[in-house]
């Protein structure tokens, strides 16, 4: 059997902001025996996991699931509702906002990409009054959309998507808003409907607990309306034939199955009661987040997301003082303590590493992570004014969580 | 956990053409634990798939693995090679044939689309001299494209991709071959180099016997030189950037991590010597096509794919009598029997049924599947000519498996 | 990993009568981590299996299950209500009951063996009218327990355990009832409580669907009461700890974890009134019993239990023709057909095979195991007189399951 | 699907002495299908643990392995042995010693148990220089056996076993010498045949990494002698058809089949080059030890162990000050910080807890584990002269493991 084994003993612990660490229980829904994606019980799983993944979007329009990894689902919202040469407004918040660019401008649309000089605009989330200005200037509506990454998740941004919704508003501009949400989607508070998004773009590799490979479109009607006279040249990626099939549970290609299966889990962990549903999956991901960030403190380091209501509850950009190697801290913490944490993208590369703090984590997995942190900084030599382990034990210990951990079956 | 069960008791039998029975060694190679795809034991993983599939695929030339089910592989071949509006000629095996016809009109092309008139054509393997006839007569070569379907998973025709090359060859003529062995490769012998395509697209959910999710495309020199000039937007599916990160065991976006563990696996199963290896692999699906098949003779209900020589080693549709509703037979079988067919799609709908023989099969496998027809038929009236299921026990038992059953650890 | 593949494709057909196919819900299950046997979910684990294995067993007295396979339970119930040189009648069904016997004796009983002369006995279920003669003359009251073999593994008699608890009211003896249902549970008819019975013993690998590795002993007041003064050695196995313990959902020394919650799927399965709760299971197992026995029939060989209202809906034995090895037939079905029949053991070692029809079955996997018996039976040069095949599917046909098949998820 | 689940997020820590976590390899090993116990795929399973198993006892003789966990293996140890009434000389270490004596006495030997008196022999290794006294005074031979534990997995003291065979040789004594290594094997150097064992007893849940359920009896040339005269009533522990039937891979009743495939990946993992071996093994239990013992020391916290040779490499116990219930940390740990530890047993009940530090461990694993006790430990109102945490993290920055984590695969 496939054993491509480079850990000696004990689980690696995955702190990257994506792929995140896949709960055993997902794992082993996964590996149940494929079936028949035409047949009676496959239209039941797909009601189930349709009428599930609604409730995580918080939206009651249709949801497209598509067999496909995020990057798919960025160019599915384009595909959608975009022909060629349309003028799309995107806004620079990370490498990832600038990948979407690059990828619109790919696909034949002008972009233009909107943000904060050098990389101050990697530091902060999505300033909606300068989108505000930009649509009030386009007096003749030329600019068809709005594209912006609610977490940014090579810096650790979390922007407000309802100001961004009200800076259109306050245009009066009829751009659609399309949303990348596939690092903040079940991690972070995300309302797909009372913020008034056309499109949000989501992946399953991060608050889902999931696998990569499965990726989504939650739509609005003005987005479906827009796709029936895009001219982009659209086929897996159309919403139509999928979204009418969806009525009945079924996909007008082969689904992929085994990773719905997941899903299916992932939403009755994610929704389940007990452990506080979806607001009890967001607190914990905030409380994280702080205890975290203490530790970032302590050790007298920046945080790359400089702006304090917009850092993250899913990850934490650690930046490194002058002349410090990020990836070589990272290359040493993963061959020492067989542990992964995520690398500076783009304009940071080398300048900060990335640990994730998302989906199937807890208390203990973060001290883990900081303690490999702390060790692998000391040992290349970093100073660190303080423990930012000490200061996240004090967080963790002074700020009990707020779903008690032990449930009854 | 998510069990959606239907089944009081036993194992499904899923005969279906793809997906196939998952083995049990893959699932489970598949339930291991996501890794960071940017560490370096990702890096092992990714050159040991793409060597093996390599294998699989009989090629030395590069071999594109999408986190995407098979529908995108027919895509990204057109998306890579063609220009809006270009001329392409396809032909008409079925219905798998008429829907990458569809996608590719909805992308843009110029779609002609060759054939024999009415059903006749999905009852054989491509007419290559039809090919070879259209082509001599496109003097201009404005025709970029050739397109044909290796294996029709709709009627069980395979046809003869060597002769299409040939007949392109003997026409001088510059198109480009493109074939689809979704439901071929990994069952039936296909031979990317030796045969001279351009682009192969392929699934994981049928020879391959994993779940679907991942897809493929098989490249040539010439299709990526073509690639370099296509004009139809491309990002998602484009080769440039994969086939560059590829040398290296990476992907540039986020690959199916866990299917890519069951795609090791899944070489190692198909191409261990032990077994036969690949060779092994057909011949074992080309003795279960001929048990089928003398089962279906003996009932003497005719097999839809008359051309003998283009009789699938994959599956067999089976006609029904004139009067006879095949989804209704299809129905009480599932319900009866727990067992899935596969259905009559497009111009066939409840003419017949598909009986899938493909991947992790055995003898035993095949008889409960042909037990299961046999009551069903009887049951939903069919008359038969005599016991297709004793005819195939004369057929197993009198013809050894070429790979004997038994093999030392 | 662990792969001694013998299998060059499809699953293997794992006939005999126990261990019995594992159903992929509960091999998922058994695979989720270990937990800490003495913390807060154990017990709620504990108290779950232990409420579902009472329900199986039809008593409200105490079940001990031991972290041990079957044999150990035989030893058990012996070691727990017996003294050094107790009298013990014991009855020989077959192989099974002599392995019981021999086991009683070595451990220092002294055993009388009633039955039939010959294999006589072994063609037979308990013959009680024997057992109340005997224990009508044993006025001093010397027998201490009663031992039989509710569903004999060896032979495919099941025996009637209320008419030998009636035997013993009759003789008004005060003898203790001691029961092997190991192979019957879960699969015939059982009634602990109602049938009287003192000690039944039985393990996880036949009908309950589970591995080998745990067992059981179900009890009674008076086995309970003879447990305090009997005088064999007993620590490992000894009740009264256990079922002091089991009362709060633990154990008193390390229990078999993953087994368990093996059990809680199994219990789950057989107890789900979707399917007919247990007696859905039971009409299951006759049913196929008698599609089997219409195979052997047609073959015109005889089936090892000649009792007709013995014959046991778990298992049926097959007698070959004089001169036929049945073990050089079984051997020639498994290595062409990768099909596991049971060997006859003991008394009939090589007159017989034996087919399991118990557990995770249904009717395919079961004309799957009589497709292999009969080309095997052929290429062996048995002379058969008919198809059994053709026969079983008349009757499966003919005769459709009582719980349908499709159920709501 | 069976899911007690008490965890709202992230994997649960395990680190209690046993059963220890078990790796993901593991279980997906476990999880294959049951195959029968009497076909040739299962002699060559069979023949490979066996082999393996050797290995890990350095041994060359025959090892027996149960399926019945490892209180079984204890009563087997004596069964096979003894004769009832015999003596035998014990040494109390701590719980598990009583525990065994227990079980001795309950089979009718007589004990003599041996030890420093108080809670003082609970807080060393065996004093191997009383057992030589002891026996120099049994002119007459009368003792027939001394039964030491190995690694009291009570307190966390390792004996040294060679000592306590040089006691029973200096005294010219024939007394078997009985090992219980349940917890010690395969985590802490052990040597049957090298150190003159006549009988080791070992469990799966342990250094093993194995769920609870299989165990073992290692045995020597004068143990199976002995076992030929020796009287307690024996069949389920019976060594002699067991070692006759290994010979061919096969046991004489049902084994564990699927806690088998768990033991085969477990020896190909303990054994395995790249990872250092055995003495890889070893010598990564030491350093864990070292680092979790460098943070119960900056606590200012007494180790129960204090004899330095005899700290165990497998679990350190951690002793509470005065008026402090160990319960009500542990209590309070494992509900705020998901986090099992060992409590205290028997004399030393409440008074310390114990933390596991053996099997699929890695140094982030202990430090998530010290955290979660340094947090409880605090919020328990313990005063902490320091913390244990920062220490643990200078030990493991300070002193690498021996084996390089990443290796080739």
């Amino acid at each position: 059997m496939v054993t491509l084994d480079f850990h000696p003993t004990g689980r690696h612990f995955l702190q990257i902001p994506g792929p995140s660490p896949v709960p055993d229980r997902i794992l082993r829904a996964m590996s149940l025996p494929t079936i028949d994606h035409r047949g009676p019980e496959f239209g039941a799983l797909g009601k189930r996991v349709l009428q599930g993944i609604g409730q995580v979007f918080q939206t009651k329009q249709p949801v497209v699931i598509y067999p496909a990894s995020g990057t798919g689902a960025w160019e599915a919202a384009l595909a959608n509702v975009m022909s060629p040469g349309d003028h799309v407004l995107m806004y620079e918040t990370g490498h990832f906002a600038t990948l979407w660019q690059k990828m619109a401008t790919r696909l034949g649309l002008k972009t233009e990409f909107l943000g904060l000089p050098g990389v101050e605009g990697w530091r902060r989330g999505v300033q909606a009054h300068l989108i505000e200005e930009r649509l009030k200037a386009d007096v003749g509506h030329a600019i068809k959309a709005v594209c912006v990454v609610h977490n940014e998740t090579s810096t650790g941004a979390t922007s407000n998507i309802l100001a961004v919704r009200r800076a259109i508003d306050a245009a009066k501009h009829p751009a659609l808003l399309l949303v990348d949400s596939i690092s903040g989607l079940a991690s972070a508070e995300y309302k797909h409907d009372e913020w008034g998004v056309d499109v949000t773009v989501s992946g399953s590799q991060k608050g889902l607990m999931l696998p990569p490979g499965i990726s989504f479109n939650a739509l609005s009607a003005r987005a479906l309306e827009a796709s029936r006279s895009a001219k982009l040249p659209k086929s897996f990626w159309a919403w139509d034939e999928i979204v009418e099939m969806n009525k009945s549970g079924y996909w007008p290609y082969t689904p992929n199955t085994n990773l719905l299966y997941g899903l299916a889990e992932a939403c009755d962990m994610l929704l389940d009661p007990h452990f506080g549903g979806l607001q009890g999956v967001f607190a914990r991901h905030r409380r994280w987040a702080e205890g975290v960030r203490s530790a970032v403190k302590a050790w007298g380091l920046e945080i790359q997301c400089t702006e304090t209501q917009s850092q993250s509850p899913v990850l934490t950009g650690v930046v490194m003082p002058e002349g410090v190697d990020a990836d070589a801290v990272r290359k040493l913490i993963y061959e020492r303590f067989d542990l992964s944490l995520g690398t500076g993208l783009g304009k940071v590369k080398g300048r900060m590493f990335r640990i994730g703090h998302l989906g199937d984590c807890n208390d203990l997995t973060l001290m883990a992570a900081l303690s490999g942190c702390e060790m692998g900084l000391k040992l290349s030599g970093v100073k660190l004014a303080g423990s930012g382990v000490a200061a996240a034990m004090d967080y963790f210990a002074g700020h009990p969580a707020p779903v008690a951990l032990q449930q009854a079956a």
